[in-house]
């Protein structure tokens, strides 16, 4: 099997393949962890340079209004919305993934108030589960993980059911519209976290009826490295959200300087302090770079792209074994292989320029952003990955050595 | 009186006048609004220039440890603390001013599990009050606010006592040790919020005994837009924060992807998510234009420049009151002047270049930053404003409409 002849022909039939000019990947890197931070693009970075010295350096206190400065959360927020279809008005960009979630779980206890109850899956991203911990303990609820199906474990006292949109380390995609459904048939809210979804593939928060949700902009959506978080409300909550992280920006009347909170309308509730400028420029210049793309071909791509790499993989290193669905549609973005020296084959494989990552115990994770990487891209990796394998040079002491993260 | 002659004189005799070349400030204007937004400096845009080009674009997610983002929060915490008395691993740099208030008031109350009341001053700046209103309503505790001297309020169900350091109207200066120790003798926890003295003048956390507070970065510490906030917890509670926005950078072993939430040590128990690193980075750079600065000299001028801003407007512009106090030791770094067309004349003194600020109903807000005004430029803004107020400018039409803030 000739892989570089085989991913060539899939690069020339490719339509988002110019798209790959837009980005900044370093020389001799082939960069398969944008599902852990997207690379940087000439346009974020444009952006941010004028938000430094333009909008600060010489706008000064100005800006806040002459350049929208305070407009940023909700424009930013219609702009991703787009991306994970939600309608004008439903999304919100503030704070940190962590942060936003703690408000919607507050969110929905309050509109379950007879209900004490935060039901989630065990496997969890684990600090959605920190932060459900966090909100049960200060709102006095309880916080269930269900080892299996997690719509088998509603019952008449959850308030919210928490699912991850797709599964950090496996990569599976869960089924939004048929688990809201299930949550909403209970009696429950559906909160999606979207970190590993967004930009990776179709969402459809409003279609298919999801009730929350949280996301992160600087994985898939490329807006740098801590980029602010989302927070999405379905339309039907816009008149009763409440959350107890009341700063001044989810203010009714922001500039009046009343004594008294009172909640904005809409999901400008979930705002609370002021935001980082810088990195909210940023990020707007890198949602740019997304303006014309459609998430069904990149969703295409990516299922494309995700196949043939298990297929190269399973062609080549049969060491590995695959630790994600094997059908396309049940997949994110990304696949995980499993190898008992998994962390010291990813080490020896980033010393190749080849960059994925690590998730204990034993999972190698590659993630797959359609709009900068080639199939031939791919296939390198993927023959990098087989001579660390052949070689054995992973047993190398220098990659034995765990840091804190890959 | 010449008041230019006299602003030359006191230039000449000024250490800190070389430190101004640090700042961009565009050109044309004075500006007297570092107290809402400090400006840019050479050393905070080159190290989002490093941040953005080198440790983004070319390092990527390797940046997490090469860069040493991880160590971010504590190790801007400890360079913030130099200037706000608190010793080492007593400050992390994180999230927003709002949510660290909030994450610390659940903190005291936690510690006080026997007392349900939050006390603050009814003129505390409006968004301090609507977070301890959120905080009260999750954890079923109750917000007093003080008319008078927020000491005469405390009782035994007060668990924690909030206190803005410098008030954000009048530029009063509140009594650290003074009120830390009523609070405490009154079994309360005193908590600060050193938003408009941070920078500004000499704080002792340590020293004069408060149990936590928090602050921005944004005003006078020169950070940027929207600059991580920061949160001290003195060092005997360090075993003991507790708190519910229980986020994964916060936990013990954040690492380890343990599904259940086990709280750090120290301050870091404040962190929550991953962190805005371009903008946390230029506050590093920002930082470092602190560098050699004794904060009893910064002192020293700001007590003298609003002493000589002070005497240079009422000898000029009789039309307006003063609205701070007149004893240089009970002000912060701030000067008010009241006027029922405060608004109008702010829009017309900015027109002319000299940015100072209006806050409602009638306060003209005026703030100093020594490390980059000047004695000459103060004098200049008080001859325009004595400009606007003699040639009646502001009553134009232009000057009457009223935005979204100044």
């Amino acid at each position: 099997m000739d892989l570089i002849a085989d991913a060539r022909a899939r690069d020339a039939d490719d339509p988002l393949a110019p798209r790959r000019a837009r980005y900044l990947i370093p020389e001799g890197v082939i960069y398969l962890d944008g599902n852990s931070l997207g690379p940087a693009s000439h346009a974020a970075l444009a952006a941010l340079e004028v938000a430094a010295r333009q909008e600060w350096a010489e706008g000064l206190i100005r800006s806040w209004n002459a350049a929208g400065w305070f407009e940023m959360p909700l424009a930013l927020g219609d702009r991703i919305g787009r991306l994970v279809g939600a309608g004008a008005g439903s999304v919100a960009c503030c704070d940190t993934i962590s942060v936003n979630l703690y408000k919607v779980l507050h969110a929905c206890l309050a509109l379950r108030p007879d209900r004490r109850v935060i039901l989630a899956e065990a496997t969890s991203f684990p600090t959605d589960l920190y932060i459900a911990e966090g909100v049960c303990a200060a709102a006095g609820a309880r916080l269930v993980l269900a080892e299996g199906p997690v719509e088998a474990a509603l019952t008449d006292e959850v308030a919210a059911m928490l699912v991850n949109h797709v599964d950090y380390r496996s990569g599976a995609l869960r089924d939004m519209a048929g688990l809201s459904a299930a949550a909403q048939a209970a009696g429950a809210l559906a909160v999606w976290d979207l970190s590993h979804s967004a930009g990776a593939l179709e969402v459809a928060l409003d279609r298919d009826g999801a009730d929350f949700a949280v996301g992160c902009t600087y994985k898939y959506l490329n807006g740098g490295p801590g980029a602010p978080g989302f927070v999405y409300a379905a339309a039907r909550h816009h008149g009763s959200i409440r959350q107890p992280v009341s700063g001044w920006w989810g203010h009714a009347r922001p500039f009046a300087f009343e004594p008294g909170y009172a909640a904005a309308e809409g999901v400008k509730a979930f705002l609370a302090g002021t935001q980082p400028v810088l990195s909210m420029r940023t990020l707007a210049g890198a949602l740019e770079d997304w303006e014309g793309v459609g998430m069904a071909e990149v969703r295409a791509k990516s299922r494309a792209m995700t196949e043939a790499f298990i297929g190269w993989v399973e062609a080549v290193c049969p060491e590995l074994e695959l630790g994600s669905p094997r059908e396309a549609a049940a997949r994110g973005s990304q696949v995980s292989f499993r190898h008992a020296n998994g962390y010291e084959i990813m080490q020896a494989l980033i010393a190749r320029g080849v960059i994925g990552d690590f998730r204990a115990p034993d999972v190698l994770r590659f993630g797959f952003a359609p709009l900068y990487l080639s199939f031939e891209e791919v296939a390198r990796a993927v023959l990098a990955l087989r001579e660390v394998l052949a070689s054995g040079e992973w047993r190398e002491a220098r990659f034995a050595e765990r840091g804190a993260v890959t």
